[in-house]
């Protein structure tokens, strides 16, 4: 079952999407929804990300090359993390499928795309094993986790190198049916395929994440965790479109806007 | 005006506190309420954090003493930050005013206190002059920044060691009218005084981080910023019941509990 959120006639509503077709409901699929009578074209709707969450993870680190080439791009030797410690982006940042990414005028030409797969929960967890952990999980998504790498690593945080207005594309909508051990991620500029990797080839996987967070955090319906990107990015540009398609996922495409350009 | 959120049969609820008296709201302070005719003694409700925020910021290091303090206590040369570069910290740690602070079996004695101020927004905004920076403020409250040390400067991030389950208590309530130039900052454990400090002597005042944070961020309607604090923590136990009070915010008192103790 596929899950958009979206605005159409002044308000946002959740909708299932059946081929493209968007049959709207009352509530939302975490809390509980009814179907309404009301269908629209998927066309003539305006895409919103697909759940704002209550808590929004993000592992950071966790492909091996992505990890090498960070550490190379810094000077230093490359160490792989040795513990699945999650981070943490922020929900002013997120946009929407067929949104801009905008980029602000006083940032450096090191403004990156990171496609990645983003876990959706759906239950109220503490305390999962990694045999129960996926238990807690509703669907699937995409993320776009760009990245101004100046601001990333000079700044004390990565409040503006990673959560920069509009630096977190997520969509197009929520899938519930998913074979991550069959996907791959790819990552397109301009139509140009720049990166592409088997999905599930993290250092940390997605249950033992899951349950080593719940041994301290309790997840709730509506979190999301992205799941961190492989390889090295190039630059984005005024002018660009970026899409990250990942396998039986369908694809998040945004057009990159530079302030002032 | 104090604004509480607090459960009370079976439902959460905002609500205005009126000397003992809490008279509950349809609605919510941001969005819009009603007054009702329902009353309660503010003794038989249970307070909750009075809000969830969309996003949850926190300073860090923002006073003088606890970074000089937290450099000291890792062995390097105390080096005050040099921008206003805003944190995260996140919604599951959440708990309200007389929560328990439950401290995982496994951490470590390193488990202290932090009392801050925090900046509760009211309006959405974005690129705010510091002049115009306090226009988006609605009001204050006062948090307890929990942190287990070891966690804190040897996971990849501050995930258990800053927002374990129970690490941010927040409340008691919102207060509209505060004189943040006259407030101190006092921390007590089981009634002893361990801190008190100037609370506005923040080495970046709130105009100056809501001006460069909505540089880039846009700020929401219920978004905290937690302030920072002040000073070397000691560490909390089992049993313990520590407090910290502002002037004219009130008392946020947490009783301690060490999981397995």
């Amino acid at each position: 079952m596929r899950w958009v959120r979206f605005a159409a006639d002044n308000k946002q509503s959740f909708g299932i999407l059946e081929g493209d077709q968007v049959l709207e409901v009352r509530g939302d699929p975490f809390a509980g929804y009814e179907r309404t009578g009301t269908r629209r074209a998927l066309s003539a709707v305006k895409l919103l990300p697909p759940v704002i969450p209550p808590t929004f993870y993000a592992a950071g680190l966790n492909y091996p090359e992505h990890a090498i080439a960070a550490a190379n791009k810094r000077g230093e030797v490359p160490k792989l993390p040795t513990a699945a410690d999650i981070g943490y982006r922020a929900n002013n940042a997120l946009t929407g499928h067929g949104d801009p990414i905008i980029i602000p005028a006083d940032a450096s030409e090191r403004v990156q795309y990171e496609g990645e797969i983003v876990v959706v929960i759906g239950k109220k967890a503490k305390n999962l094993s990694e045999a129960e952990a996926m238990s807690c999980v509703f669907g699937y998504t995409i993320g776009n986790d760009v990245s101004e790498r100046n601001w990333q690593t000079g700044d004390r945080t990565m409040w503006r190198g990673k959560n920069t207005d509009t630096f977190k594309p997520m969509g197009p909508w929520i899938e519930t049916d998913f074979d991550l051990e069959a996907a791959r991620t790819t990552v397109r500029v301009n139509g140009q395929e720049k990166i592409n990797f088997k999905t599930n080839s993290m250092i940390f996987g997605i249950p033992h994440f899951l349950s080593r967070m719940s041994r301290y955090l309790t997840l709730y319906p509506g979190d999301v965790v992205w799941m961190g990107t492989e390889g090295a990015a190039e630059n984005l540009k005024h002018g660009d479109v970026v899409e990250i398609e990942i396998t039986g996922l369908g694809v998040l495409r945004n057009p990159v806007i530079r302030e002032g350009a």
